[in-house]
């Protein structure tokens, strides 16, 4: 089974909710979940950040292997560069898009 | 691909970031979205009646072909008549069942 | 058809509109629902608590076979035990896992 997480809200303890329930997805043994994917966009982007809130608990993420990408309509709309990113962050065209091709590969859609 | 916004909340900004994402997926030629619906109820109805904040941008979106959709129970809880709505935008028995209809025909959601 | 909701967030408006639209589902009689759940996580977990805000709801939705399913991960961290839950929930593992699992078996999702 796969699951993405959409961060999309500027509310931090949101993020940190998230963030740790993907976390858990891993640990989690009744399920067998062979990929984790966070997609962030508009003001979820922030924990991606380097140095942003949050971003300690993305670089723990990357290193469990889950996969965490950033929305470069975002990006251009907050004056963003990919070197503003967190290490080992991907960037995809849009947010929306990359969660229509995760969900229709069959990826459980998940929103904190 | 297809794909369904979901607004449900009273937050003119996750409104207008909603919109302006389903505009987005249109133009990302990264992925192929044949269909991109908007299935409105509860407090998310604002855009969707004649003259509402975010209304401007349900018209443009009508107009790239996105079928947006309002939830009847709540037309009836708010009081409002099928004549409040933007021209163009249909009517569902229940958001809640369409949700799962377009789910169920493939539809990847998004809940912005 | 099937249907999950998933309460995650402390807004008691929130939430009532949640098991509101869960309630309508079962009576939208223009799609065929065989199975609604609702899975409820961190701060989603308060209708689930016997006395807590909406608990009247979480009772009536369990009346009409609605399965109601409360994050292990979150009793922990809150501190609450399965007893301190209205009669009749479930407890799962962990709510992503559970959304993954109903997801991946055709539940199509809502967040409210």
């Amino acid at each position: 089974m796969q699951t993405v997480f959409h961060l999309i809200a500027d509310e931090p303890a949101q993020q940190q909710t998230a963030l740790a329930i993907a976390e858990n997805l891993t640990q989690d043994d009744s399920v067998e979940v062979d990929d984790v994917a966070v997609v962030a966009q508009a003001d979820g982007i922030g924990p991606l950040t380097a140095g942003g809130d949050g971003s300690d608990m993305v670089e723990s993420l990357l290193e469990t292997g889950i996969e965490v990408k950033a929305c470069s309509n975002t990006l251009d709309l907050k004056d963003l560069a990919e070197s503003d990113l967190v290490d080992g962050v991907e960037t995809v065209p849009s947010g929306g898009g990359e969660l229509t091709r995760l969900q229709s590969e069959g990826y459980a859609y998940i929103r904190p």
